[in-house]
């Protein structure tokens, strides 16, 4: 509560629209299905400066690559990404699929070629429908150039283009993710706005995320590539256990400058603190949404040694299959919960360390005490449930985010391709 | 085929109790259910050179963290075993429970309290029944006293007591994992025998995986720890993506040197062999049995830069969940084969990777080619799917082994405890 009163800046709608100076939109271009927003385009008034963070799996889709190329001067303008397709690991055809939707993108809206970045999400291993592909590019950047998409979010009922932009990138979410907020500046207001996707995240080695973000802060490249980092971590990166794993996944931010402000001193910190409750607010929403899931799960880390063990530890409680499968039968099983732990590769004292479900102590100096199974049923049927482990090791904390993994996951998995 | 016609040793009948001077038993004790073996005894008539390799969680259970001090002196005479309880994350309740385990079969032995290993398998958290616990071991090491053990494999339908030991440790398996074999050699024959348990296995963070190896080789404890480490890396290893990981995991081997051979040359290159074998048998059969399988997988991976890659990348497919619902959804879905590999932080090069599913070819230089469905389907049918990545990095491999993820593992784990 303290955080909440203390909070500077408000949420507000718009999307990656809100921030000034940037206009998105999504059209529906039957890259797999019919009658679904599957091309998002992203545009910023000026060339802003850019940063990206991206997966570490080895096996990397073309547009990936080339994003990465092209971000090396830390500059874009817009952002092209569809869904339906990953445009993975189909050889040649795939460079070319992904330069294509750059250089369309590009000549429609006048704009350089390297400052288009380009994302793809959907099935691994077959060729991008390049035409329609191409073609939904060029409705997109109509839509933008004719002014349609500005002011972005005219209102709920409207045509609301960076909404679109936001379907646009789904997959198998069954919810839209998309937030926005400003924070007023000395000089005026600074505007934050993000989308993302991703679903196939119970057990999240594949399920591709992708986030875009967009500023009208005033930052260099440099600044904000730090300031991504550090929020991806905190986010993102806490709500999948072996990081960024899928061919896919990226995050990239756009600062045009448009506010003319450059967050210093308390504002900067406060900038900061924005930019990081919209990431964790996004990469909660990528949990809550995971595939097949009931439950969401925030697991809290409190007394470890090190930043990097409580980050370890709550991710690998997270991300363990019999923990989610004990939340998803409301069992209390807490020998599943601090076993995870054990396998975290973390350094910490079992024989101090507490552990609650909800607000139920269940385990303490590493082993159980009597608890109510009553009041554990109670916390264990509601919608989220927070696992906390209390360690006596140090100071440092950390929150990861999950679901629970449920006959509804295979379901979804053992039948995706066909 | 020719390592077939070139092996020296043959499958035998016995268990652990086929090695000379052996003894094994197994009794109910009701630790948990009715009915049902859950005390296990193994007994060697002389004082045996002892190895065994441990969990690598940081929770570790008491009977284990007992069973590696006895073990510091590589001696011991008998294995004490119960399923139905982990003893682990009980206090100081769990390390007396332990103690008293051993204390129990030794002074019914009348042997060394420190050459009595003590292993447990079941529920975490839950206090041991011990006085249950020490009447079974009671009943257990009179049978064995009394000679009741020996000749330890009669029949099929007489007694057959080493095969209740391996009935004893098993809990949610739903087969029996026991072994024999013998070697010629020329100053007589060497025998080896051994029982598993291991089911939770499909995401083995914490299935208990317990083995227990007996032979009547004269071997030093130093030989017989190299020769287990060696044998578990290529067997129990292969069938866990994160090593062993539960808090009760361990092998055991004894050797009581009854047979009064060493091998050397020739025979301990064969002597090898057949441990080896014997292990990876006993591995394939707990992946075999993994909770709620419908299919066994076998994943090879050639051509890999060095032994460890080859490990990790075998590893990482078979343990990845989304290989897992589509080998259970019969999905030739071979980009989930290629991004597992590619977060499995081996070094490799995805460009030149192909990919079998049985005989195949789904993938070639990194990228899908045209296949028969068809005969993907006809493959995929089968209750034994084969995967092979073959690699262009070096001369290394390895196979790794583990199963479908279904709807039945998730019935399983979300309603274990209660």
């Amino acid at each position: 509560m303290c955080d909440e009163l203390s909070q500077s800046w408000t949420w507000i709608e718009g999307g990656v629209g809100a921030p000034q100076g940037f206009q998105a939109t999504g059209v529906k271009a039957e890259v797999k299905y019919k009658d679904k927003y599957d091309i998002a385009l992203i545009y910023s008034n000026v060339p802003a400066q850019a940063a990206g963070v991206f997966t570490r799996n080895q096996v990397k889709a073309h547009p990936l690559v080339l994003t990465q190329k092209f971000l090396e001067n830390g500059v874009a303008q817009a952002i092209v990404a569809n869904s339906g397709n990953a445009n993975a690991c189909v050889g040649e055809a795939g460079d070319r699929a992904a330069m294509e939707m750059a250089e369309t993108a590009a000549s429609k809206l006048g704009i350089k070629v390297e400052d288009v970045l380009v994302a793809s999400t959907g099935v691994i291993g077959v060729e991008m429908p390049v035409e329609r592909v191409k073609k939904g590019i060029e409705d997109a950047a109509e839509v933008i150039k004719d002014g349609q998409a500005e002011p972005v979010w005219t209102s709920l009922e409207k045509s609301d283009n960076a909404h679109q932009a936001a379907l646009a990138i789904m997959t198998t979410d069954t919810a839209v993710k998309e937030f926005a907020c400003e924070l007023p500046c000395q000089g005026g207001v600074i505007r934050l706005g993000g989308i993302a996707k991703g679903s196939g995240m119970i057990h999240p080695n594949m399920g591709t995320m992708l986030g875009f973000i967009t500023t009208d802060a005033k930052l260099s490249a440099v600044q904000l590539q730090e300031l991504l980092r550090q929020a991806a971590d905190q986010s993102f990166n806490m709500v999948t256990v072996d990081g960024d794993t899928s061919t896919n996944d990226m995050v990239l931010f756009l600062a045009n400058g448009e506010s003319g402000i450059t967050p210093a001193g308390k504002e900067w910190v406060q900038f900061k603190e924005m930019v990081n409750s919209l990431c964790i607010r996004l990469a909660q929403e990528i949990a809550r949404d995971g595939e097949g899931a009931t439950k969401f799960l925030e697991v809290k880390v409190t007394g470890a040694k090190t930043l990097g063990d409580a980050r370890k530890l709550a991710k690998s409680i997270c991300g363990s299959s019999l923990v989610k499968t004990a939340m998803y039968g409301e069992d209390a099983n807490w020998g599943r919960i601090l076993a995870a732990a054990g396998y975290a590769e973390a350094q910490f004292d079992p024989s101090q360390a507490a552990i609650y479900i909800g607000d139920c102590l269940v385990a303490r100096n590493g082993q159980g005490v009597h608890f109510s199974e009553e009041a554990a049923k109670e916390v264990l049927a509601q919608k989220e449930i927070g696992i906390t482990l209390m360690l006596k090791d140090g100071e440092d904390k950390a929150t990861a985010w999950g679901c629970d993994l449920t006959h509804e996951y295979v379901t979804i998995n053992g039948d995706y391709r066909t």
